[in-house]
């Protein structure tokens, strides 16, 4: 089968070499390109699609996203409702976010901050730590190994979910309990995926309904959260602290006022990316599984959006 | 039982009042005092004790640390060798101690100085990580626990400690053993007791075993490290950087040059703190025990000197 990769900034040529080495490949083009494209059947796909791509490719059968995010291609008009999509579930995806999140989350009750600043003070001070309880919202393949795993570490972890989930050791909620989860919730983690129903859903009302002095971790979608709410509840002492990977406009503009917030840690959407190795493998399963005419692994459901 | 409590900078309310709750207490002293003393049989003690404590205690038939470390206790040479010393085995101060370890890591594999000196700057580099090796000095309740726990999160892991041991997904070395374990070591974490034999053992013969841009953390004790040699091997970049909490002398003198070495992380012994409300359990536990003239649990080997 012909391949379209389309993968924007990121570096082609470890998804070419991986691909190619699969007896299912015959061809593989990179977009942009002049190549005849009549014959390609899968695209692959990071964001954003070049508008009149899909055009280009009348016997197309299959889209998968590069990445484990998908709102890229949920709302691109070009892309023809009947054709699947597929995104990358991939374990490392899963323990490099979980990590990720570790990490924010000991920075945050280790006061690594004030650590790190009372160092260049030479100042000795003994801070002292308390036990945190930690609220992931979206308990999907993301979130379920986050929330299983700080189990593991010993904290107590809530779970919010749009259907009830099940996660031994954690106190899960649905849609209708998330003002009871809120309540518990004294650092936040927001894993959801981006749909109309979640866009924006980190906002004020949210805030309010946390523990004063909680903080936010968001590494899901830019889309999650209402900037200026979070400003606001970080000044007025509300929050204690966010530490954010990814924005609404990224590279995050250098006038945003987010980038010298105080109480404010940025990182450049590093929190979990896709290895070509890890994905390829599962790119080249669903390949087979394409030719065979059996279901896709992962594949988009387009009325949930995820 | 009497009991007097040695407990140095720490706050000794919190232990009197958890420890004034037993029955099997019949009277607190806190040390400095000018109380009689003579009906005491059992020594609470956060380093160092004060000279001339024990000539004070004719009927003492235990010592406990407040701590996990006893070697505040080990050369103390008013401390009679038939005295049972124990120390605070707590799983808080594990779990603690490893979720801090996993936090330096992480920082070190996500390049968090850098990221926030980016924050600072504006900067949004997408910097990449890779997978890393760990290695865990000292598989003792607290390298065990860690090595467990970073194989759930999925790294790569070596154990190496005096005797061999058995951690399920950890290549474990014995002494025989030190320079292949160094050799697969990306990440050195020291969690060895301190005795005479791992003293200075953080020296220069040690890093250069190691692949060029390890890094270093040391959360066990300041006198496993050879100071000098870490900077020299942080300067010629066989280091790439070390994350110390202990320090051969605490609080940290102004002038010691790693305050403010840039590839220096500086925290000020809180990597594991014990809480009084979990060691109580355990002292109330071996004050039973003693009553009841059963094995103390955590006992030290004065032999092994932990």
């Amino acid at each position: 089968m012909e391949i379209l990769i389309s993968s924007s900034v990121w570096d082609p040529k470890p998804w070419v070499s991986g691909l190619s080495k699969s007896e299912n490949v015959s061809k593989i083009h990179v977009w942009p390109t002049n190549d005849d494209l009549s014959n390609v059947e899968v695209l692959f796909v990071w964001k954003p699609l070049d508008n009149g791509v899909i055009d280009k490719l009348p016997k197309l059968k299959w889209i998968s996203s590069l990445g484990a995010g998908v709102d890229h291609l949920m709302h691109d008009p070009q892309i023809p409702s009947n054709i699947p999509i597929t995104r990358i579930v991939d374990p490392f995806l899963a323990q490099d976010m979980t990590n990720y999140v570790i990490m924010g989350l000991m920075m945050h009750q280790r006061s690594m901050r004030t650590h790190m600043q009372n160092q260049r003070e030479l100042i000795w001070d003994r801070i002292t730590y308390k036990p945190l309880k930690v609220g992931v919202m979206g308990l999907g393949a993301l979130g379920k190994d986050l929330a299983e795993k700080l189990v593991v570490l010993g904290f107590d972890v809530y779970g919010f979910s749009r259907s009830e989930k099940v996660i031994e050791g954690v106190k899960c909620f649905d849609e209708s309990g998330l003002n009871e989860f809120l309540k518990e919730t004294e650092v936040l983690v927001n894993l959801l995926p981006v749909t109309p129903k979640t866009e924006n859903i980190l906002n004020a009302d949210v805030f309010n309904q946390m523990p004063d002095g909680a903080y936010l971790i968001n590494v899901a979608r830019g889309n999650h959260l209402v900037e200026k709410d979070l400003i606001a509840a970080l000044d007025s002492n509300k929050l204690s602290g966010a530490l954010l990977d990814v924005f609404k406009e990224e590279p995050l503009p250098t006038q945003n006022p987010l980038w010298l917030h105080e109480k404010v840690s940025i990182t450049p959407h590093v929190a979990s990316v896709t290895t070509p190795d890890s994905a390829i493998k599962l790119l080249l399963n669903n390949l087979l599984r394409l030719k065979k005419k059996e279901a896709l692994l992962h594949q988009v459901d387009l009325e949930r959006g995820y």
